[in-house]
């Protein structure tokens, strides 16, 4: 793809959806790889256009050897691009542990209350990541491959709103990286090759160095852009999905506050996406649930758990055909808990969702 | 699995999918491979608890050298079980190159062309045949990887009326075929080896024999489980888009008769499943269609596609693309032409679609 090429795909993405409007103020996360050198390089090309103000921010893990060197490199990017830099270290080892997280999940927490720390401080209204098609597709196989539905297959979204005040942003999404890499090479701009990229303990990275080259070679060559146009597809699905069930939600769901004390978000953990307020009662109407097609009464029911939650967490197919037996055949009084400390419970005429008592 | 808790789920699944009711008159269609042969003992078994009657019946491709052996085998089982059978052979590949249809596909539309005029000739209401749980993840990896939405992701349903009279029924598409293979083992169940099921040329063959196996062992030991799910939940999920577009289909769509012959149906082509008049044109209001969200605007324009040409069709991600700019961008009186000989043209106020001229 020639250079020019690659820079209008890009601004018909910011443009079509709405990615910013002039004068934004954007927090590039940057890494110091390819991609994130990448997507500064071009938000630095496109940034007279919509008189943009960036802000580079670089988040030491401390996981590797090589991170104060990583850091001191994205430093350097900010000297001479003369942009204004936030570098800062948490030791996401320790906090991951601290809280029992996965490093991975964890690691992606910290990072991105880290972000939105820095956006809050530098006033920005969006935080700019560098995930390409490429993650996408590797996204939908890795969530195809482990077991997901509709919300999972929909992947990584353009836009998502962290608060009231700050969006994250992906403007590369629909961009190969390959093209990038030939971009970055062509105009001489230096990164780092991260070592976790290509540590085969890391599922994305078997999926992305093994699996998706050998989909490619052996059952077709388009299969990335099949995935990232189902998770396109999907995403409108989903959403149609959900705005169906918040017409029902109004109609058969009641919101009760409960007497238990909500739980304080633990430390360095983002707040979450659709957040609301914790410690609610839910209390469905059996009589009017029953009557919803199926596929509105899941999307109700994780609705209620995202209500009581605060978020989604990983509401598997099992848990979902419970939730079925629960409505169908339970008897009266049955409790049934579901993944992430939330109760449903079914009295003779509700399903009574509340968090699960300590 | 033991055999009473094979028994068992297949019991369950033709309960609560009300596959059948008793005294239901069934032909089975009987290849001679372990799927049908295993599908067959078990009707054999639950025959009595629904009063059914039951006719084999076996199309001879005339593709393999075998098939002759294949077909004698079945008219063996026949004679044994003292159950009329049906055995017919037409030239597949002869009538395939006629039509210009792909062999896998012609072979299936011959096939069950055959099937339902055995059912027709036999007074028969169900079709049953013996795709497993296997199958349906085999077909929706299938999918993913040549590139899919929410319909193809739903791959086989259990039922599926042919004509007002017949149904196809999937009574072991919620049962593994190892536990299959180890019921016709221990009650020596003789069957015949499909040598066409272990040749590499055939896509599915390969999915089976080598990307499945593959995704157990590297990536997930229940991978087959998460796409025969995913299958579920699509099927529900798709199964309430098309409802709600068929409530919007009536608000905002005109149906008109085309002036010009509709087509007759192809030499020994099943008559489509959701089969309209043809040979008609859809009118749809632009004003009404635009307010759509996407999911519905796309269900929209696939039963358009149907109501003119009889089936769905290919409808590709690029084409819906396609058919998004057309009623975005694209002026007055710009002609799409979708795959299947189906046309839709802009007007100042409407998408006409209907069958491209010869």
């Amino acid at each position: 793809m020639r250079a020019d090429d690659l820079l209008g795909r890009i601004r018909q993405t910011i443009t079509a959806h709405r990615l910013w409007s002039p004068g934004a103020r954007i927090v590039v996360a940057v890494s110091g790889g390819l991609d994130s050198v990448a997507l500064l390089h071009v938000l630095i090309t496109l940034r007279a256009d919509w008189k943009l103000t960036l802000h580079l921010a670089h988040l030491d893990h401390g996981l590797r050897d090589v991170s104060a060197q990583d850091a001191e490199f994205v430093r350097g990017l900010g000297v001479r691009w003369r942009i204004p830099t936030t570098i800062e270290r948490r030791d996401v080892g320790a906090i991951c542990a601290q809280e029992g997280w996965s490093l991975e999940d964890g690691a992606r927490r910290i990072r991105y209350q880290f972000l939105l720390e820095t956006a809050h401080r530098q006033r920005a209204n969006r935080i700019a990541l560098g995930h390409t098609a490429d993650d996408q597709a590797e996204t939908v196989l890795m969530r195809l491959v482990r077991g997901t539905g509709l919300l999972g297959l929909s992947a990584m979204p353009m836009t998502r709103a962290l608060d009231r005040d700050v969006c994250i942003v992906r403007p590369l999404l629909e961009v190969w990286r390959r093209d990038l890499a030939a971009m970055v090479k062509r105009e001489r701009v230096a990164y780092r090759e991260d070592a976790t990229n290509s540590d085969p303990r890391f599922v994305r990275n078997r999926i992305r160095h093994e699996l998706l080259p050998l989909l490619e070679e052996h059952y077709n060559p388009n299969v990335k852009s099949a995935l990232t146009q189902l998770a396109e597809q999907s995403r409108s699905d989903y959403a149609y999905l959900e705005q169906a069930a918040g017409r029902q939600w109004k109609r058969m769901v009641k919101v009760l506050r409960s007497s238990r004390p909500s739980g304080a978000a633990p430390h360095g953990q983002a707040p979450p996406p659709n957040s609301l307020v914790e410690g609610q009662v839910v209390v469905i109407s059996l009589k009017a649930f029953r009557r919803q097609p199926k596929a509105l009464q899941r999307q109700l029911i994780r609705q209620a758990i995202r209500r009581v939650r605060g978020d989604l967490g990983r509401l598997e197919f099992r848990h979902w055909l419970e939730v079925e037996r629960l409505v169908g055949e339970r008897p009266v009084g049955t409790v049934l808990d579901l993944p992430g400390g939330v109760q449903v419970r079914r009295d003779q005429d509700h399903l009574i969702c509340q968090q699960t008592p300590p």
